[in-house]
């Protein structure tokens, strides 16, 4: 079987790595990245390089910095006394993007996952721990996910907290603003009821 | 807003360049190569540019290639008498794959799109006729796709060589192996009834 010749195939390989890229899909960006100019190949290349070696994990917060402490970190203006809990980098980065929220964050970089290997020594709660005390934190906002790990892993965070004698909150799980509720599935909706609040 | 640091909002606008992804699927992907090692981006990152540095267009029939003349032309057990006009490269290897075709093939660059400002000049029929001429050949088969371009530069290509008094074919359309008359749309089961074989 004749196919592409080996520098083609060694980046479809690279792109398939890629998360939702099949063959097909990494066939059609290979073409597209033949069709673009040679500087251009080489930026998109140095690029990469470039993240890789620029970024880094905040000391703080555990989230992705391009300098040892992060934007958000570093922000004196921003209030010390609330702390909101995520299991990743791109969560924070949903936060900051709808904006409102003025507190620091604490990224610990999964969700309890028992089948996977991931326990909580995998996680960051002693750093979440460390915050909290080092910071007078009034204030932790529980931001995982609301499928079964994010929910475990929310339940075990808020236990850690609970001696510690803080306000321990968890984000609202609910109907999307602007969806209607006959496409809102079931367990939405339940959790929409649950969480109704009063006039 | 705060957003990402700037090295990783640069290799998101990369991603988005290639077909298919959007802002959050560039996100995900730069997920996944920042939990790349660093030896991983850099073979990566070579790896796009030596392919770009590679891959030329073959000198015959203008297919991919990372010589001079790809290995499709210069297999001499391949028939000169049989040539298989393509619109692109990915189609030619696509025929490859399928195996069982031992002839040559002339890839077109494209398809009459006169919206697009894509003429007969614009695409390798001159290529085709000297292939034509040069090899003796006789039967140009037309692969080019099924929609009204593909179809215009289809007719196109047969009007060109109807002179020379060679036997010009279209490779056949209709509903796919495998699948059942009922899910395949009415213009394929046109094109099957209109190419009925005799037993």
């Amino acid at each position: 079987m004749s196919s592409y010749p080996s520098s083609i195939e060694q980046v479809i390989q690279w792109f398939s790595r890629l998360p939702g890229i099949g063959y097909k899909s990494a066939e059609r960006m290979v073409m597209k990245v033949l069709d673009m100019t040679p500087s251009d190949v080489d930026s998109f290349a140095s690029a990469l390089v470039e993240m890789k070696r620029a970024v880094r994990h905040c000391s703080l917060c555990n989230g992705i910095a391009d300098k040892n402490i992060c934007s958000v970190c570093s922000d004196s203006s921003r209030d010390d006394a609330q702390l909101c809990v995520v299991e990743a980098s791109r969560d924070m980065i949903a936060l900051e993007r709808a904006g409102g929220y003025r507190g620091k964050y604490c990224v610990l970089g999964g969700k309890l996952s028992p089948l996977n290997g991931i326990g909580p020594e995998e996680l960051g709660f002693d750093r979440m721990q460390d915050l909290v005390r080092a910071r007078r934190v009034s204030e932790v906002i529980i931001a995982t996910g609301s499928d079964v790990e994010g929910e475990a892993t929310a339940v075990y965070a808020s236990r850690l907290l609970k001696p510690l004698g803080i306000k321990v909150t968890r984000i609202a799980y609910g109907v999307p603003v602007g969806s209607s509720l006959d496409f809102a599935d079931e367990a939405t909706l339940m959790r929409a009821l649950e969480g109704r609040r009063e006039y």
